[in-house]
């Protein structure tokens, strides 16, 4: 249910957004399947998600008609990647999340300055940290900025894809939409109160890793005690200077950050957790 | 014989790459066994490998005197970089391959915008990626990039020189000689179809991490049978986007992407095959 | 006794560093102790020195009166980095050294590039590898040059905070201190063989991870034998191009190296040191 919910955000946002969810979906399973990876771990859904964000991070950020196969074959290899990093990182016994996407991603759209075949879209142009500014005077619009933050976990810089994934959020438990939520409005505060582009915050670019992070350790791995929610809140404001950092790194590239806040924050916060014992 | 075939083919580029290359190779099992590392490790030929493309690697790019004692000092450094590698990657259970020669040599060659000691030579040049071009004016020459897909192996961007480390290669086994052949030709032809800069293909800029990785995947790691065929062939195609995309990340340095295309992908498949058991 | 000259050291620079040091400390042990961390372990000092160069270093490359908040946030999410870091490297068997000081600090200076909160101070600038240069013309002055590389290891650009900071090591033991200054000199004449830039040798920027490298390898890893002072000096010398070239990787972005090249060069002679066994 919660699936088809931001299925539907997704189509909301574009038709096409919604035929590679699908398809990336499709490809992510199906190729652990067929390479007979454990069902259990199949089902989890960790290929079929880092194989929907690679298809829609692909098919967003390029232009031309190549996209659609360039996009699916992303959706494969991420499977690749994601059964690599699985049997790497399990030794430092810290979870993939959404590393293969982000990485894999990243490689894929660099790809296109060499390439013909590949067309970069007009939303992302590299930039030398002199020419990186930031935006005071668009008028913060609080809601919709939350909303959008949503709406960024997918990728969707759209409203409506926002609500709907928010509401398909809720649906698999209340307590996940609210710290999605919650996560959100962290991220957009701290953003806000470090005076950060209007236009960033308007379009949910500091929300989306902070309610990713603070689903994340506030309730799947910190079990929804109370100091984990804490240690939540704490993750998702840091979240919003690791999203800006990660981002003026990759400004020369042109690259968005992607989740690899959420990432970082989150393996921080599971690695640290054994030694600072009271979290 | 492999060893002097190879050996002949460096120096057909230049006398002098020939003679880094001895030096080179002596300097590294020399340093391999003073410093008592197990004999069997030695012989194995791990160290004399990133010895020897080290101090070309060292030796190509830069220019005037000096870089001929920078060139075997980098070589001595390539047995501790690879000694510290072999023992970190043991523990993830990854070969440690060419790593130490490509992060050392980025290293030192970088070291040249601080060190008037050290001087980089003029084909490297740094470029913001809005300065990165493909050129499609050129004529492709099938054969002879294919060729020199092979040379460039050891970076030697030389016609003779690939035919004879080529011959050399066949001397060590026909299947080993048909994989990298094969994979120089799968590297060029999924560049072609890319629509990539027409002076890469003609030079074997595309081919060489392509036959690096079939050799490995569908050779070494693979042991030759069917599927890891055709692993080995897909993961020679994947080198392909892998080297644009390391190449535009490293293109504000004006570093060449080396063999780090060929050790992520063999890494990858190397890691993702304990999940995808069908590999 | 050490702590409290070399306190001085920093004071003597400026009082707000020695305010800004004092704070960080006690941040980062309370911080180890609040997390219940084993009391061995933050005893040991290596939460408050991560603690303590992470305000010190934020403090002093950003500017405006936020920074005194931000470097001792700075100074408390260190100790999340470290404890993490702790966790992973124990598997690989090295230690953390000061590295969640060098990244940390890189992320929240690159900050400032996205908030309007956080001002970069006028000494960094990012530079295209095209506009590096190397100025030979100061005159190089070889005594100040090695006190400055003691400094530097607090991030002081101040002569008599060198002294200070040079009295506190011996203080600790006369043969730290001799690691500590022929590590300095060590580094500043490696650099000036090469041909370095001669205000980088004025103010110690090639002495400082010299310094700390000697100390380490020659001090507390090797136990102080004969092979382990030899494998010191060339650790010290090593890390001379490991500043240069790491310094050059960070130009784009304005950074300094701060101690990673310390920290790589010392992980590299661990690291080796199982398989060279006679270092």
């Amino acid at each position: 249910m919660t699936g088809f919910v931001v299925l539907l955000g997704i189509t909301a946002a574009s038709f096409s957004f919604g035929m590679v969810a699908v398809l990336s979906t499709m490809i992510g399973t199906a190729a652990g399947r067929l390479g007979r990876v454990e069902r259990a771990l199949v089902n989890q859904g960790l290929f079929g998600y880092n194989a929907v964000l690679t298809g829609i991070g692909i098919f967003v950020f390029l232009q031309g008609s190549n996209r659609w196969w360039i996009a699916l074959i992303g959706a494969f290899l991420s499977t690749v990647v994601t059964a690599a990093m699985m049997q790497w990182l399990a030794k430092l016994k810290i979870p993939v999340l959404t590393f293969p996407f982000a990485v894999l991603t990243w490689l894929i759209l660099l790809v296109s300055y060499r390439f013909e075949a590949v067309k970069i879209g007009p939303t992302l142009s590299p930039a030398a940290l002199s020419a990186v500014t930031i935006n005071r005077n668009e008028t913060p619009d609080m809601i919709s900025g939350w909303i959008h933050g949503i709406g960024q976990v997918y990728i969707m810089d759209h409203l409506w894809a926002g609500i709907l994934i928010l509401v398909g959020v809720f649906l698999a438990g209340w307590k996940q939409g609210l710290l999605a939520l919650g996560g959100s409005i962290v991220g957009w505060s701290t953003a806000y109160f470090l005076r950060a582009d209007m236009s960033w915050l308007n379009t949910g670019l500091y929300g989306y890793n902070a309610a990713l992070t603070f689903l994340a350790i506030g309730g799947v791995f910190g079990h929804g005690n109370k100091t984990a929610l804490i240690a939540g809140a704490v993750g998702a404001a840091f979240s919003v200077p690791m999203t800006a950092g990660i981002s003026v790194f990759l400004a020369p590239y042109g690259l968005p950050a992607f989740t690899m806040p959420f990432i970082l924050t989150t393996w921080l916060y599971l690695g640290s957790r054994q030694f600072l014992r009271n979290w």
